[in-house]
């Protein structure tokens, strides 16, 4: 680009996006917006309400909250107004709520709930599925102290996933809490704040990473493929150690956990609750997850820790009297979630399934959504406790996922009707044009190159996915009829051996009629095919 | 604000928006949903297809096309990439759609028809009803060379404004070109850029300043009442004179225009052409805004001029011919659209009734939406000529006048069902909760403090617009039974004098059902409310 200041232009622009950033077409478009209206159905369904903040803040309101962020400000976008005050991009949904229950707090119903989708902003590097816009949707309930509303939002969450098509057991609501981490990093004596953060995002990265990547993070340091090296949080190998029996990242990662949890029977698989299935009703739902209280023997003697414990048994309890199974949500003691303002309960949503990529190659989706409590967040500005609790989807996450599932409504719309014109003399067309439309019709004038002949113009029209054009040229004029022609018939291959039929479909799919009853004939011509108007 | 560099922090944070930016609240939210899919359904009637931009482009791809800013990059919001690149956030839908044309031009079938909404950012001075964030709903076509690509734009306008409720009479779309205005300039020895923009913005400040400030606008420049001092065209008072005769300024500004056309039977109001009146078909509908040629005898000696003349008897030849009279869209040279990337037809829609504000003062709304022909637009990328023209609707503007004028869809939706809680043990109430949403019935449970009692509740049910509560007791929980709490009979004032039937109505406002009868219940008393579920 040249240089505002030096005032030269190059001679040509060159149109290109930004990196991390994508425009989106019609199929990516209409599939946002169906996903968009069923999550909000279930959102009303739960009782939430909408309200919307615009994507600028000021940036001390946004708060230093940023996910993997050492620097104060970097990840956001920012810019000085006019009076000199930073204004920041929203990065995420939640911020900006608690300024708003914040600014407006004599006015609202408390509990307060409510929900908002919209893009978010982030000034990262990005790379393959890493946008530096995108949209999230989020609900939060703002006054509510207790786990019902955490447990609540792990419930939105599963419901919400079946709602947009994903099967039970294709996803899975992974909850823990931040107390059960802080107690224990409290028991092992880890206190500064800053390393109790590189704790926390060095055990976030288990999954992307691998356990020995997140052992490396945990001491000294890492050095990654691209020779960047990430500092360590600088534990002692005894404490990592006892961190590891936690998280059980011994041998290879959290999958090792689930599968240690299973032999030892403590996860409740077998009691998934179908709603179809009477007979589970009868059985004790109110599971307990007893591999909590192993843990309670190590860490115990901290009384954050035994908060966490009863804190995930009170979830658990709220979620299986509702008859949501271990299917659906449960337990999981790896759940960190990277943003720093969480106070308590953290969830995650996972797709569990894999699918392949372009190349055949398995691909996993993993996180598609998540939330927790934040305490803390509508506080700063109250200077009084606000306890609050949230849940986030990444909408163009997980419409990646639908699509990849099939599962996305993009199906391919037909497209306008095309009124085709004869040199400059298209007043006349325009009035077809017009005629169409007055009867709901998708139609458009052919507004090309006035020059292009009918050949063109069709070719225009197969591109366009038309079902069929209209053509008047002098002689239909002088007789005021109009041709329809039928481009969906007409184009029809010759699949058959029968020749005469398709021949004879061929010439059917063109008639001539009176110009007052084109909207009939175009009518017809479409419920033939099966298309709306 | 506290200086980042410092670390110092405030004792508390203020919870604040940055002026020019507001939240919005349910009513408002549904209201802009409602629009935007009516506009939706016209646009795709035109057979237009959507397509989706960032809200951050590089700031060189946007240029330099800012309406009344004299300084490069000022009135939009700007910051650096980390590779120093200047990023800058849209301030229209026209600038982006011309880079992502440009840059997908050889898949896209021509000519290009697309249309999309989202915010756009403006950096500029906030005032009343002047927004730094506000909606736009854009139509464009790109590679359509010819009149009709613009008369279709002004239909578009035209069958929008009525999709929306805004009856025939109470909207104009009025239609003008830039080469009348360019043609004028270039007949008057007007040729310095600078100078040319500097008369197309003071004329275009007509209908808000009138005419003597556009006069001063015109000559040495005006100052306002604040003090500051716009600096003038710096025409000569010949130059002005010339020009009042186009705009017909010279004596109350605009409307008297319309008077003088009125006056000399030029304008073709008695045309108007209801779709329910067959008679006025047989009448000549090819109609000729005959004061255009009146023009030609001032102004005919400019080939620019003579060809903003026949630009413009197109557009009304082919807007009649599909049965648009002047009551919906009109010629009228006084159109300027402060966009400096106009180079044809440009056209304005404007609401023309009047309605009171809170203080019954009268408003009107005047501009809410237009475009114009801008064929420099996608070719600077390109290197080629690449016609193209386009529309854009002020959703947010529009949207204050549909609710002033009563016709948003801001209906309020009722409550959610409150299921209210007993104490700490409230995992029975959620199973109450799961049962109604799995019945697609809006509920909640009580999350607000536990120690909160019956009264609290139900007042909070009423915040919310509840339309019936769900209470079980331990005397219900007992008998497995529940109360179903009608709470819109329940709080019906005792208006009649028949206190009897209304104790009646209240007393069986409160029914205690069986657990199992709870969804049937309440499904009953949402029917009775006529309510959906």
């Amino acid at each position: 680009m040249a240089d505002p200041k030096s005032g030269k232009k190059p001679q040509k622009l060159k149109a290109r996006l930004p990196r991390g950033l994508a425009d989106r077409g019609p199929a990516e478009i209409a599939a946002t917006r169906d996903m968009v209206e069923k999550i909000r159905v279930v959102f009303e369904r739960y009782g939430f309400e909408p309200v919307e903040t615009p994507a600028i803040e000021y940036t001390d309101a946004l708060g230093k909250f940023l996910p993997d962020q050492d620097r104060p400000n970097e990840g956001v976008f920012s810019f000085h107004d006019d009076d000199e005050q930073w204004l920041s991009l929203r990065y995420d949904l939640t911020a900006p709520l608690a300024r708003y229950v914040a600014e407006n707090y004599q006015n609202l119903a408390l509990p307060y709930r409510s929900y908002r989708h919209g893009y978010v902003y982030r000034n990262e590097k990005p790379g393959p599925g890493r946008y530096r816009q995108f949209m999230q949707f989020d609900a939060d309930t703002v006054g509510a102290p207790t786990m019902a509303a955490d447990a609540e939002m792990c419930m939105l969450a599963a419901d919400t996933m079946e709602a947009l098509g994903i099967k039970r057991g294709d996803y899975v609501v992974r909850v823990n809490t931040r107390k059960i981490l802080d107690g224990a990093m409290e028991a092992l004596g880890i206190t500064s704040s800053n390393q109790k953060l590189a704790v926390l995002r060095s055990i976030d990265k288990l999954d992307r990473l691998g356990v020995s990547a997140v052992r490396q993070l945990l001491g000294k340091g890492r050095k990654d493929e691209s020779g960047d090296v990430t500092p360590g949080a600088e534990l002692s190998a005894e404490q990592i150690e006892r961190l590891e029996i936690l998280y059980d990242i011994r041998e290879e990662g959290r999958r090792d956990f689930f599968m240690f949890m299973r032999t030892h029977e403590l996860l409740e698989d077998d009691l998934i609750l179908q709603p179809d299935s009477p007979s589970s009703v009868g059985q004790s739902v109110v599971g307990n997850p007893r591999f909590l209280d192993l843990y309670l023997e190590k860490f115990g003697d901290c009384q954050t820790f035994r908060e966490g414990v009863e804190e995930l048994h009170e979830i658990n309890r709220l979620v299986r009297s509702a008859k949501y199974g271990t299917k659906r949500i449960r337990i999981d003691l790896s759940v960190v979630r990277g943003l720093e303002y969480y106070t308590g309960p953290v969830y995650e949503v996972e797709l569990t399934f894999e699918t392949k990529d372009d190349k055949g190659r398995p691909i996993r989706f993993g996180s598609v959504g998540g939330g927790g409590r934040y305490d803390g967040l509508v506080s700063r500005f109250m200077g009084q406790p606000v306890p609050a609790t949230g849940f986030s989807i990444g909408v163009s996450r997980l419409q990646a996922a639908l699509t990849a599932l099939g599962k996305s409504g993009t199906k391919k719309q037909a497209g306008p009707v095309l009124v085709t014109v004869f040199g400059a003399e298209i007043a006349g067309q325009q009035k077809f044009v017009a005629m169409l439309r007055n009867a709901d019709i998708r139609a458009e004038l052919y507004l090309g190159n006035p020059k292009h002949g009918i050949g063109q113009q069709l070719k225009y029209a197969d591109r366009r996915g038309s079902p069929c054009a209209v053509i008047q040229g002098p002689d239909e004029k002088a007789k005021h009829e109009v041709i329809v022609r039928d481009l969906i018939a007409g184009a029809a291959p010759s699949e058959t051996a029968d020749r005469d039929a398709h021949l004879k479909k061929q010439a059917e799919a063109q008639t001539a009629v009176p110009e007052n009853e084109l909207v009939e004939t175009v009518r017809k011509l479409l419920a033939r095919h099966g298309l709306a108007n």
